[in-house]
């Protein structure tokens, strides 16, 4: 876990301060929930193996036989717990306050979670996810407005250009029944085509092998790799989908796809004067949560490998507090390789003026200056002259400080000079 | 613990980026620590009842020996707690990072803390916090600053008019000493004092003579509190704060109160057109945290019989993790009552518009509309239309939607309206 220093936290701040008036302008509310949700809920199999990494809180009040009958029953030695992501507290918040919300509902949520992971570079144990989520909408209107509000949300932040690798649950388990694989084999096969960009054509062939499942489909899926345009970049329109896999894909799937397509690109020229549909079509696509019944997508930018968030439709899970099916689908952008991202330049704003005063200078003085440059818009910070007076003022500018003046007792004029 | 709906979250963020805003302004830096402290710094002594109150975290990968051990060492069972303030963590982060802080340090710290309280009314297990603190200056100008600041952005959240009480530990010890009182006594004689607004005159001199503390002391202060001009409200200044306390008062703790008074006074006419001081001298102002060491104060609001915020001067405290003294001062204000205070208004952008569609439009036409809109500097929603289109825009109304418009198929002009 990490402090954050005054610079940091200025730029998380700003960040933050981006996604969250990007997606309030976008129609979705902001909401908040405990950062301590109970135990038992944190555990209830929907968090995937997060729920191993989860902080459990300690029990108040047990005494010595209360601790020592827990030797054989440890869950008994707590009952709340940590959040381990946002989607758990997002479908307890929805089935404890429905009856406030709108038909259609579209949360943000920018919060930290908290997982115990062994500490290594780039993996932190208290990290802020940002998930926006739309409950109540089955159609791709839902999609479009997402994916149209993330991209406007990652645009603000100056980094243009990105895209979204899309793909559809539902086409998957299409193409692996196709391909001969059966029901029961399909999870298997997705966790490792969830592997083909790191172990390749060659990589899953032989890992399904060494699986044991359906040896024709296996083979069946080799070729269908072989195959020049099945792995190659697939710009996004029905043409292009239909290409990328094999025929006799139901039609209903492929204009989910396009449906969402063309309104992404009938969004976004307003919105950013892009023209291009900023989306690719990947009929590899997986991502591991098990919940995703649909979509599924994730953010790319050109100046990373990595993705910068991503998510999917998630219709089972939320009905799962109220025992009835409601529509939902989600997007978590990566805050914070986001923040990583973003440019490092202090705040700019008109006037950060350091005032450094000699010792002798009375309070009253002191203060007064500093009141009226706050009172004029700028930002102030005092310093007593020090006789490395360089020094300090370089600290200043690294701090974000652009001007400073000089106060000396009975002075009543300030002189504001540009800093460095 | 709460679940914040979108109107309530709006809310505290417009509280929050207010009181962030204005704290920058003067040249306070906002930083962040980890929810999560070492369980062994949470119960060092520096948090006073709250220890008692910390929510412990289960040690990770205890077995049913280890757990069967800690019967007889409950500690045994944490390494770490969620933090029960935010002084204690901002002390271990000035002790790690103070090489990177200026000399002077002003912290801004505004975040959740967490205490196992009995729920009850007004009392919540998860709260905010909002912290300032001048860490490195012994001089009373840290203590104007803090008010300053503090004082204008209670203003700028539209509550003018607030007041400081203040106070000076070292006059208390001093009036004590005066009227008789051991060093051993005063502590507890304090604790008597602070309940001076609940119980009167009467009852403190009756639970000091409970006590048994020394006869004559108590005797000496029930005819002090006798005099007319003990009780009576103090406005600011060396001749009244000299009144209001026994003579022969050492005039370099006075110079401290006064210097604090005119700085506040000399500063607060330029930001917010007040020209009284904005301070009160209480002698019997005691605030209950024992690390106090010199001036406190108390925020008061003409408009609620409750305090606003506090804080006072902890010169001791700071400095033990770095085994050297290090001067500091803080102000903690009441965030959660400043939230229940401030104007329960909705937003009031500009144009914050309910786009009411049917269940026909493409969703490219109808996310087009909405990106133009968005595009224009709006706040945009989309509702299928219902049977019952007043319900539905009177919940957006509620919601802070000010405007709507209709969309059909096929419809290239929208007309925006005004809702209600």
């Amino acid at each position: 876990m990490r402090d954050f220093l005054p610079a940091d936290k200025a730029r998380r701040e700003r960040v933050l301060s981006v996604i969250r008036e990007r997606y309030r302008a976008h129609g979705f509310d902001e909401i908040e929930t405990p950062v301590v949700e109970e135990y038992e809920r944190l555990h209830a199999g929907i968090g995937g193996d997060n729920e191993k990494l989860s902080f459990a809180i300690l029990r108040r009040g047990l005494d010595a036989d209360a601790i020592r009958a827990a030797a054989d029953d440890p869950a008994a030695l707590s009952d709340l717990g940590l959040r381990y992501d946002l989607t758990v507290p997002l479908a307890r918040f929805y089935a404890s306050n429905r009856g406030q919300l709108p038909g259609v509902f579209r949360s943000v949520q920018i919060a930290p979670v908290w997982r115990a992971e062994r500490p290594q570079k780039g993996r932190y144990r208290q990290f802020v996810q940002c998930d926006i989520d739309i409950i109540g909408d089955a159609s791709g209107r839902a999609e479009a407005e997402l994916l149209v509000a993330s991209l406007d949300a990652v645009d603000a932040l100056g980094l243009e250009g990105a895209t979204v690798r899309i793909n559809d649950r539902r086409l998957l388990d299409w193409m692996l029944g196709h391909l001969g694989f059966t029901t029961e084999e399909r999870p298997q096969v997705l966790i490792t085509i969830d592997k083909l960009d790191k172990i390749g054509p060659e990589g899953v062939a032989a890992e399904l092998r060494e699986r044991g499942v359906t040896a024709t489909a296996v083979a069946a899926f080799e070729e269908f790799l072989r195959r020049p345009q099945t792995l190659e970049y697939h710009p996004y329109g029905e043409r292009q989908i239909r290409k990328a896999l094999p025929e006799g894909v139901p039609d209903e799937l492929i204009a989910h796809l396009t449906g969402i397509g063309e309104a992404v690109a009938a969004a976004r020229p307003v919105v950013a004067e892009h023209v291009e549909i900023p989306l690719v079509f990947d009929p590899f696509l997986v991502r591991g949560m098990g919940y995703y019944t649909g979509t599924i997508f994730e953010l790319a930018h050109p100046s990373v490998g990595y993705s910068l968030g991503g998510g999917g439709r998630y219709d089972g899970m939320i009905g799962r507090f109220l025992k009835q099916d409601v529509p939902a689908v989600g997007f978590s952008l990566g805050f914070e390789r986001l923040v990583d991202l973003v440019s490092a330049d202090p705040d700019t704003e008109a006037q950060a003026i350091v005032l450094v005063h000699d010792a002798d200078v009375p309070v009253g003085e002191l203060v007064a200056h500093k009141a009226e440059l706050v009172a004029r818009g700028a930002r102030v910070r005092l310093e007593q002259r020090t006789k490395n007076l360089k020094a300090l003022l370089e600290r200043a500018a690294a701090d974000g400080y652009t001007h400073f003046a000089s106060v000396r007792a009975g002075s009543d004029e300030l002189e504001v000079k540009t800093l460095g």
